[in-house]
């Protein structure tokens, strides 16, 4: 029998839904346990100790193994399935989309979405306020790049649907809440219906 | 016959360093291509047309194929070698140190490397002077968190040399450039020697 899978997470978290969303493509059942990021209930001596040193959700437990990271909880979950490209340099590809994603995307588009709609803005601090403009034209350009990339193609990498596709989704369908106007990314938006349409597709809003 | 492979980078960047030390580890052969980023050349219309949209080094190009981000490019070199987890929890886990990686130790390690010994604190924008001690609490964190794991342990993830622990070393070795004391991580200390002796290792500035 296969170890039973548990996502330690914060629901509203992209980071989280693309794990989810992952395993609903794949027909995978996923126990989710919550914990109330705001309060602090990542930074508890038990979470750190048992759950991820790193005080982060998301964490996937397999079994007695904790693997945190989104995306690469999204391999483990995806792992030979047709969501991985079997190609080399596809399975490369779809991996550069989503080490940008950690690096170039994320940081911006989800962390004004995480400042604006959930911390709210008087509630910043000074640091923080002084990085909104960076990461705004970061968060534009990343938006901007995957436009002109989807320009003429369905999915990011290859013929087909991918997890790089699934990874990218979580924060770009949300991109709004940080602020971006969507509707100057007519390609980025024919994508998210795309992604949306597929079958087992989740909203990050279901339980 | 194999398509050559080109390294378009800036010898320097750690994220650079991770790829040539791979090939290097495995005896496969590179070609550099420099670009100085202090002089803008990732950012020309040639490099954005033809290299990267992104505008950033490390790109890796395969034949006539451009593939950007420094850990996807590392996975491109190494696939199925044994720097590789063939164990689909380790394979993942090796992922998540590299998400890690460019999520929680790159952009406090690596950048207070550039911001200090490549651009000098002088030439820095207000917002990136007052992002400075949350990027030196992150990185202590970082380095503290892989010291933890270390004791006690050989390698980042199972019992060998993985590219984890490639792609780890190349910003933590100089992160003293960035004004952190490394005598504070011992483990870490110990894990930089096992890595330096590793057969085929080169140094950052090899040539």
């Amino acid at each position: 029998m296969a170890d039973p899978l548990i996502l330690h997470e914060y629901a509203r978290s992209g980071n989280c839904y693309k794990i989810r969303l992952t395993a609903a493509l794949l027909g995978i059942a996923i126990e989710r346990r919550e914990y109330d990021i705001m309060a602090g209930e990542t930074r508890t001596s038990y979470f750190l100790e048992q759950v991820s040193a790193n005080g982060r959700i998301p964490v996937l437990q397999i079994g007695e193994r904790f693997l945190p990271e989104s995306n690469a909880a999204c391999v483990w979950v995806a792992d030979g399935s047709a969501l991985m490209p079997f190609d080399r340099f596809d399975h490369a590809d779809m991996l550069r989309w989503m080490f940008w994603e950690q690096y170039n995307h994320e940081p911006n588009v989800a962390t004004l979405r995480f400042w604006r709609a959930f911390v709210g803005e008087e509630a910043l601090t000074e640091a923080q306020r002084a990085a909104i403009p960076a990461k705004e034209m970061g968060g534009l350009a990343a938006l901007a790049l995957m436009d002109r990339h989807l320009e003429g193609r369905d999915w990011l990498v290859g013929q087909g649907v991918t997890l790089a596709d699934i990874c990218l989704f979580a924060y770009t369908h949300v991109a709004d809440e940080g602020g971006f106007d969507m509707a100057a990314f007519p390609a980025v938006q024919a994508w998210l219906e795309r992604v949306a349409a597929l079958p087992g597709f989740v909203a990050i809003d279901a339980r």
